[in-house]
């Protein structure tokens, strides 16, 4: 640093904005302009926090005791989380390897803070979530996208991994059911994805976080049968508690000291009102509640699948999960950045761009979230179907 | 990654967990076992969060929409806290410059992030706060340990800062008030400070998160004489909100998308529930509850700091604000990290060893906290009497 001019950080050049947050506020822009405007771009579920969730931080919040919790997070709460797996999975996992943490996000963190060295690299899937390349290169690794298509369902397989396994690699992500696209990892090829980092001396990370959200086939935790991989999961989606910032982390016992350690520098502890409020999550009214909207979002996918099919988007898998779809538009546009942004100036309706998702073929896809009521998805169909003809 | 070993990051091996960790879980098997302990060792304070936040708190869980806020915060928030710096400092902060954050740790977190490059020096006060160096680390830079001492109010200094920046130095992080030492910086020596860096082509990141809790002299903020300075602030120490994880970092303009992006990616946004809360801290009846405690802050310094003083710990210099106690205790013990565990064994009293806070003579000091009430500091200065006499 001789000479004078401020300092930046050359990750930073490396690190993308989401795109859908573009949409998202010029969305908001053309709404206080008095448009009205179908969201059909944000990946956060519409539903409020189930009641008995807000109720029992309500309780926490009267007492006014909001302390630092244990770094790992409150003990019940680690214990109630692996009830769940036991009643829900089927599996025991011990409490001391559950991390509470901030958000997946804070999950994720950990678990590649822990793991990846500078120019390790880690695979994965493309398309994916964002976020989790932008993780890697925040820590100097390297993320190595590869391209998933429709005949492996949108997946890392164990081939795939295989093909690109190399020395430089530490890990994988592996996403299921996935954003952007909602398919799930067969457990045959989970279960080979796991055997096969382990031979390379690598590990397997496994993003659980929409588990309960699946409505075709079903998600097995890969600590079915393995507790050698970490198993990054989240109170946001299936519970809605986006806001809260609420996950955990499943941690291999071997690196329970490390991950303890890095979250106690990074994040003191998770936020202690939403740790309250989550005790309540697996009370039998909560996942009543949770059920209730498991059958919504499926009855909305049900609903928006074909019909988007009918306006000519290519959907050749239907979603088994979360609350996205992942459609293809070549056959609508070239270019499908500027059709997101014509649609949302003249039709009103937001969408996410392929590009958010990764560099395979990102400008002949698009992502529908269905986290809006069946009327306002069929408002949003109405208004692309008139887009279409018009153009 | 050619052979079978789980990868395992080689940040890890200099990543230090906090003592201070084990004496807290020390101590509370001792109270299990019904043992009475003072605690004189966690840097939180005693006070339950005022109930004016704790009731915004509440009315936002009542009607349970908490949704993904703005990457950078409510935006009610960024003007609340901007409405903060014009009453308390006179100072106009734009709120477009005011990002909230997941705890000062999210703050210092997106800092370092945008201006930290591998092998990029950061310079630090030792003793000093333990995260900020392993945030460093944890970014593959460099943290560099700068012993500071009771002639320069063991703070850096213009002269420090002069002498050690090198050409790979890209920051210095700066606490005023600091912990473990409570001490603040001359206004002169920041703003020179602020200059140095500035002609250094680096930047100073102040972290001002003690800020209101202070007895003597005043702690001024470096906004006040400079717009390219990253600020980090709090609301867990004078507002009490230490569990909600809570606090916000003012951003120079030139690098204000860098942030909001790296943002957008590793948190997507801070907790919603204690965003809502901390809207209350700003009034006027959470300010009066706010400064009852800063004058109890007060009380109890004014009586501990004589206290060890005559108990035959060195205290060159009283500290100014934050609630900690820096103590030489080469008078009394050769190994400070074994005398605090002798103390907690023995006598049931649990402070923080000096190792915590960084390399500069570490077995010569602890830290106390003055977190609990006068009556039980009492009895904590007993009992560490009676230990040393009893020896």
């Amino acid at each position: 640093m001789a000479n004078s001019t401020p300092p930046l950080a050359r990750r930073m050049a490396e690190i993308a904005p989401f795109r859908v947050m573009d949409i998202l506020a010029r969305a908001r822009e053309l709404e206080t302009q008095g448009r009205s405007i179908v969201h059909m771009e944000v990946g956060e579920p519409d539903f409020p926090t189930p009641k008995p969730i807000c109720e029992a931080g309500i309780a926490a919040l009267r007492k006014g005791e909001l302390h630092y919790t244990p770094a790992p997070g409150l003990s019940e709460l680690r214990e109630a989380i692996a009830g769940h797996y036991r009643v829900r999975d089927g599996i025991d996992v011990a409490p001391s390897r559950i991390v509470v943490t901030t958000g997946s996000s804070g999950a994720l963190l950990l678990a590649l803070g822990a793991l990846v060295n500078p120019g390790d690299q880690v695979l994965l899937a493309d398309p994916g979530y964002p976020c989790n390349r932008n993780f890697v290169r925040l820590l100097e690794g390297e993320p190595v996208g590869v391209a998933v298509g429709p005949d492996g369902n949108y997946q890392l397989t164990p081939e795939l991994l295989e093909q690109h396994w190399g020395s430089r690699t530490a890990a994988a992500i592996v996403a299921s059911p996935s954003n952007p696209t909602g398919t799930i990892v067969p457990s045959a090829h989970l279960k080979a994805m796991v055997q096969l980092a382990r031979e390379r001396g690598g590990t397997l990370i496994v993003d659980e976080i929409y588990h309960g959200l699946v409505y075709e086939g079903e998600a097995t935790s890969a600590l079915t049968f393995a507790d050698d991989v970490f198993v990054v999961n989240s109170f946001s989606k299936y519970f809605n508690m986006t806001g809260w910032r609420l996950g955990w982390l499943v941690v291999p016992e071997r690196y329970l000291r490390e991950v303890d350690k890095l979250a106690q520098n990074i994040f003191i502890s998770p936020p202690a009102p939403a740790q309250f409020a989550a005790l309540a999550a697996f009370l039998p009214e909560t996942l009543a509640i949770a059920e209730a909207h498991r059958a919504e979002f499926k009855e909305r996918r049900d609903y928006l699948v074909p019909a988007l099919r009918a306006l000519g988007f290519d959907i050749p898998h239907t979603p088994d999960g979360a609350f996205y779809v992942y459609a293809g538009c070549a056959g609508l546009t070239a270019d499908s950045f500027a059709f997101t942004h014509d649609l949302l100036e003249r039709a009103g309706v937001a969408i996410a761009p392929g590009i958010d998702f990764g560099a395979n073929r990102p400008h002949e896809h698009v992502r529908f979230s269905y986290t809006k009521s069946l009327d306002v998805l069929a408002e949003g169909v109405r208004r692309i179907g008139e887009f279409l003809r018009r153009r």
